[in-house]
């Protein structure tokens, strides 16, 4: 038997608008890093929407809150979740679009007096963005147990502090067992932080897997000379070297193809003047891939070329590993079934990576897990002109409630009395 | 007839080493800021000098300082020089050389009780280095009346003080006449400042001209993405423009070959972080030619990239120019003269141009003119580890004494009373 159960879409815009106050920046972004004051009043905010809706709300010893309505049977929940902590100059919808769509959904069972097989879970997740403290996703990080609780807590932030003395400071570190107990099920409602949907106008992204990762930070020593007495022949330019590793990882990306990225986004050069060959030139390559063994092939290539170039323009290259994660697949059972419901809500789809890292990838280890993506307007995040229109909310929000449903083994209605 | 006149470098390094005591920093360099307290101290020392041997010395509004000796006939004068100011962590030898050099050659002149035909001056500029006041080469430029003596008299420099407070502070606005009279002749010793002649083994350059110039500011704007959510074809990068136009500098100046030398030496991106594609980066693109048709082909060449970019890419570019000279070639019978007493003394030669500008590109508008240069250890200069060999130093003031002697027609050398 089929229920055709249907979010509110103007109660979920509501809390959305009401959690953006909190924190509320210039251009109608949200500043509220992760354990400051504002996070503190999101947080209270939100846990007390999760015990209106009846919710049984636990938090654990990182902050992670849970809120869970009971199932027909105990045992392990069905989650939804996210996060609700920003970066300083973010957006409302980066994190709390999962939460607060999660909440909806309750709120929606509730409604219609639906009782699940299994119980329904809404979490938030600890410091997400690392904008404050490193590293990002740490909150669910510790929740799978990857991370130590005792190194998650002595963490200093960007103002020296730690994470223990904020937890303690804003009254959210609790008692929840660490690492948790496995999901059933993880479902992660998000905005794409990307352009694809937008610009293909299409309105459900199927999550299939987070993109591995690779930061190298790669230093070049050279010998500064006076641009105009130096003959090209006798140079040892560490900036032509780093324009040659610009130039190389956009061919890299584009020999390689499919989902592969490359991007230089960071470069310094010393003495940093227009008449002086620079001596020293300091830039990052960001390469990112879906398919492990392809994203260790640019890593060699990338190497080959720092070899070449030490050969041709005899300089000194040193590289450091800044990040390093593998691609996280999302299982098929969970990005077949969201497909599924995308489509029988008339839906357009399309199946993608993630290129950016979420809490989904670190629940994925513990449970079957995926995610929903929605358009991000010309793929701004992270930037208080991030925008996602309404009905794609809506969109989104109504494919996780189904896509929840079926998991939880929603049974048939009753009559309400 | 000839005299084997022969320069005495005792002295000669003497002078040096008691030059570079004013203003001295660590590692046996020199900050002598144009117009400085340190700078005072080194005219007034120079000037000593000057009246010591005999010299009568006129300083004009901007504080050149030229010391004569009187030849058979008045008129036009043989002149030496350069300047005596430097950058804020210099070396010892830049300017100084030719300076000093010149004044080793008049008490070479003097000790041998030799009378020239022509008068022979010894000149230094105020201000060639353009550390603390814009343009670079400043007393030359009013000198030969390129430059407007109230402009340049108005010039701030970076501390917010005139050229005309500063020449009054420390006593050195004269009153020569200016622009000044058209010398017979002008002949500038001085360091390479590059690596050619060291790199060659060869211990004189013949200097045949001043390279043409062109600097300019290239500002690119695009868009600033998510380096893990963009895929390549949505990207406006303005980091992988900056990129491109750093390896194609390099590009043309091997496909131009000859003197012609292509550098970018400044870069900025904005953001400036690992993980976002750049919307802004800004550089300085310097490219040199002896020939002003060739550095002009250079330009169009780089604009016709830059359109390039601005289609591919759909980015937008802005360029400033921040400096334009043309080359400036010396006179061959110039020239040539410094060729002939160099093989004549034994030495080694190499004609070449100059890839950095000298006070004698400015001399040579008013009266033929041509620069020998010696070499540089490793190239170095603008450094307190510029280093030039004494017997480099020595060989390059005997060409010029010879080279002076017979511009300013030497008589027999008379028996002394």
């Amino acid at each position: 038997m089929t229920i055709s159960l249907r979010i509110n879409g103007e109660r979920l815009h509501r809390r959305i608008a009401h959690l953006a106050e909190i924190g509320a920046i210039a251009g109608g972004g949200c500043a509220r890093l992760a354990l400051s004051d504002a996070d503190k009043a999101g947080r209270d905010l939100v846990c007390g929407w999760m015990r209106e809706l009846g919710l049984s709300v636990a938090i654990d010893a990182i902050g992670n809150v849970v809120g869970t309505r009971a199932g027909r049977k105990p045992g392990p929940v069905v989650m939804a979740g996210s996060h609700i902590d920003t970066v300083a100059t973010g957006g409302r919808y980066d994190g709390n679009l999962g939460v607060l769509a999660g909440l909806e959904v309750i709120a929606t069972l509730n409604d219609a007096g639906v009782q699940t097989e299994h119980p329904v879970s809404v979490a938030f997740f600890t410091n997400e963005e690392g904008s404050r403290f490193a590293p990002d996703m740490m909150g669910s990080l510790v929740f799978t147990g990857v991370l130590p609780l005792t190194s998650a807590l002595q963490t200093r932030g960007i103002d020296g502090s730690t994470v223990a003395d904020n937890l303690a400071r804003i009254g959210y570190r609790g008692d929840a067992p660490l690492p948790a107990a496995a999901p059933r099920a993880y479902v992660e409602l998000h905005i794409e932080q990307g352009p694809v949907l937008d610009h293909e106008g299409v309105e459900i992204g199927v999550v299939e897997s987070v993109q591995g990762i690779s930061w190298t930070e790669i230093e070049i020593e050279g010998t500064s000379n006076h641009a105009g007495t130096t003959p090209m022949a006798l140079r040892r330019d560490a900036g032509w070297a780093a324009g040659s590793i610009i130039s190389f990882v956009r061919d890299l990306a584009n020999d390689f193809g499919g989902n592969q990225v490359a991007t230089v986004g960071r470069v310094e050069f010393f003495p940093n003047l227009v008449n002086v060959v620079a001596n020293r030139a300091r830039l990052t390559v960001d390469l990112r891939n879906t398919d492990e063994a392809v994203l260790k092939r640019a890593e060699v290539r990338l190497a080959a070329h720092l070899d070449a170039l030490r050969q041709s323009e005899n300089v000194d290259i040193a590289t450091r590993t800044l990040a390093r994660f593998e691609p996280v697949p999302f299982a098929p059972e969970m990005t077949n079934r969201i497909e599924r419901h995308a489509k029988a809500h008339g839906l357009s789809t399309r199946r993608m990576p993630s290129g950016a890292g979420h809490d989904a990838q670190m629940l994925a280890a513990l449970c079957p897990s995926a995610m929903i993506f929605i358009p991000s307007v010309d793929g701004i995040s992270h930037n208080v002109r991030e925008f996602s229109h309404p009905q794609h909310i809506e969109a989104g929000a109504n494919v996780l409630l189904a896509v929840l449903c079926e998991l939880a083994e929603m049974a048939p209605q009753e009559p309400k009395s």
